[in-house]
């Protein structure tokens, strides 16, 4: 890396979208300010896209064009390669394996990448002394790959958690302040850009699990196990069950949560109920938050813009400063090779307390049936009662008179999953239930 | 730095108070995961405080005792200076300017050597090539120096702010939560330990005024100018302006602030109204928040424990780490060379809205006459109320019969200090007020 020590640090810039175009702008906007800050110049030198001739409001002038991003990587022209492709195989894959292999040090934002390829990718960066920079992978400008791998470096972690995907929190949020249907807020989000075409990766909870993988491997120094995380989606998530959170005082969040049991690591994305006056409550349409629990710093917090091209550009402008300062980190904050084996902790035998949404029939000794199905499962209840829906007349019930079913909200104490997923579905079995019952665990902060 | 390659990081840490202490026990605790995550042991070899007989629950065995700080600073036998003795002058300054001398990297929690010396110290150790870490100088586990140091390295700040005093926090979160008065909820934080016997540093904002200027040094690459905040405590807040904040959607917290203006940049410490649903309004007790406004990366909050021994010891750590891990950055992100000389932005010039509360004499005409006076300065009100108590009867308003004066609660739009300070001016002087006014700033977030 003797080359960052002279005038310039020439990036290699792979993959021109929304992320792309906003580095572009922000080296160039702000050259002067950058180079007084770290003592040299960052500029970019090559560039490689799928489409030369698009006008993307940036400047190509000067800089060299690469239809192959694999030969961008390797080009002796470029001292940092900066992935912005996207994709865990193919061309970002190969082109950052070949950046690493020429011993150039990589920057980039591709959570896919990492979370199926990070542990061997930081093994060979490790190698061949280069930087693998991946604070843009995770939350957009919120510093918590810096924060977990280098702030935190004296604490033992045992949980963090977090709002890691601004479409999946705007949908829940604009659920909650509209009283809107899931579906209709999808649609909406899907036609101001919020949310793709083809929304599964976001809402299905996809996206949030890719990010929680490698978190979870810089708390917990840990291979990254994308693989072995629980994953659920918001899709069935009703405007009943966020006006019940809201009267029971809760918000209902997609939480990445990855916590460190006594039988191993628990990665779980599923949407959850935090306490209406936490903080991370607070975050708010497609904002990110990221919390860590550690032993000597206690909570910590971390809210930001979790997408979006400038906000995403800070966070790799933030890799490339650290490479211009000459740090060669390993890429987990600890030597790929002392990173342990991923062990899962055995599903469902984490402590946590449970909202249950059921609609039953409005029959005699239905509730007595449901609450002694939890009995014999060791599950007790804090509470069940009928619910009256808000937009319900006075005096009228959550019962509906035409179709003879009723709906119950039932909260649980501290249990188990596996104690009230199986009184669950005893309940179904014995044909209380007039549709899918809905499960979310209250989140302990 | 050549010894830090070597097998172990020699520890010097001067001053054994619950920062000290709980730093022995961090390195003690952690030995093991710090070695591997460093590829380094990191060990104290000695320690200096004033009174070698006390016993502070951690064994010193093996550890160099040194009655004097300036020796163990020098002593060949330390490879870092950690030094946790405060206060701006004295042993403290001695001690750091000696290890910087002997071309040690220092390692300090001393808010208030760095608010007064800081770009003075930043000079020297860029000069030996050494790092000046003050991590835990601000806001305890919080990581806010690597973050503006580093995760923000490719932005323009226009404005930090945070919650920087948690005694502060603790006292207003509880005046709110409580109805209860400042002396009131003063003693009995004074008697839980979360306020000293002398709480002038604390509740007069003088703490939180040290923290700022460090904070706006790195924001916006001036020289560290702690002389020209404008510091105003919290000893003035009524639980009267407690409530009507809740009633008006607020909360009030002691806020520092720091904004970079056309002409300048203005740096105060205040209570400050914020709104309820905001992040850092949920910033409750004695947690601290801090904020920053960044051209890419947005708006970004970060939130934790702000004192305590195990957190601040963890933001040693981390600094300690960053040496390991074999950098020298610029203590304020940038050569100290290149901070530029501070500039005030001329005083009470900037826009802002404000919350007035006036105890008056009720007579005819008082609240004409109070609206006149704004508006002939061109303070235009968005409201003004006749303010009734929560705890008053129904019925009976915040006139009362005995005393013949009643409250008025004004909100302003947005206006300027240097308007609505002289009105202020004018209203008291034309006797209208039973008692002096209450000003407090509406922060625009």
């Amino acid at each position: 890396m003797d080359n960052h020590r002279g005038k310039s640090i020439r990036l290699g810039v792979a993959g021109l979208g929304t992320v792309g175009t906003g580095l572009l702008h922000l080296v160039e906007g702000h050259a002067e300010a950058i180079r007084t800050r770290l003592g040299v110049s960052v500029e970019v030198t090559g560039v490689s896209a799928r489409d030369a001739t698009r006008d993307r409001g940036v400047s190509l002038d000067g800089i060299a064009w690469f239809d192959d991003p694999v030969a961008l990587a390797r080009s002796s022209d470029i001292d940092v390669f900066v992935e912005l492709i996207g994709g865990e195989e193919g061309p970002a894959r190969a082109a950052v394996e070949a950046a690493i292999a020429a011993a150039k040090p990589v920057v980039t934002a591709n959570k896919a990448l990492l979370a199926h390829h990070g542990t061997a990718l930081a093994t060979q960066a490790e190698a061949q002394g280069v930087a693998l920079g991946f604070e843009a992978a995770v939350a957009g400008a919120i510093p918590a790959i810096k924060t977990m791998r280098e702030a935190l470096a004296g604490n033992a972690v045992s949980r963090v958690y977090g709002i890691l995907n601004g479409t999946c929190n705007y949908i829940l949020t604009t659920m909650q302040a509209d009283g809107r249907s899931f579906d209709d807020v999808l649609a909406e989000a899907q036609a101001i850009g919020y949310a793709e075409a083809d929304p599964t990766f976001d809402v299905g909870g996809f996206d949030a699990a890719h990010k929680l993988a490698l978190l979870s491997a810089l708390a917990f120094g840990t291979q990254v196990a994308f693989d072995q995380i629980r994953i659920e989606g918001i899709e069935a998530i009703t405007p009943s069950d966020i006006e019940a959170a809201d009267d029971l005082g809760y918000r209902i969040k997609l939480l990445g949560v990855a916590v460190q049991t006594e039988a191993g690591v628990e990665q779980r994305v599923q949407p959850a109920m935090v306490p209406k006056q936490s903080a991370i409550a607070q975050v708010a349409g497609v904002t990110n938050g990221v919390a860590i629990d550690a032993d000597q710093a206690g909570s910590v917090l971390l809210v930001g813009a979790g997408a979006g091209g400038a906000a995403t550009a800070s966070a790799v402008m933030s890799d490339i400063a650290d490479i211009a300062r000459g740090q060669a980190m390993a890429p987990f904050g600890r030597p790929a090779s002392t990173l342990q084996p991923y062990v899962r902790a055995p599903a469902g035998t984490q402590q946590g307390a449970y909202y249950l949404r059921l609609v039953v029939h409005d029959r005699p000794g239905v509730m007595a049936g449901i609450a002694t199905h939890m009995g014999e499962r060791g599950v007790s209840l804090e509470s069940i009662v009928q619910r009256r829906p808000r937009s319900a007349l006075p005096g009228i019930g959550a019962r509906d008179e035409t179709t003879d079913v009723t709906t119950l909200v039932l909260i649980t104490h501290e249990t188990r999953e596996d104690a009230v997923k199986p009184a669950l579905a005893a309940i179904v079995e014995n044909g209380y239930t007039a549709a899918p019952p809905q499960l979310i665990r209250i989140e302990k902060l």
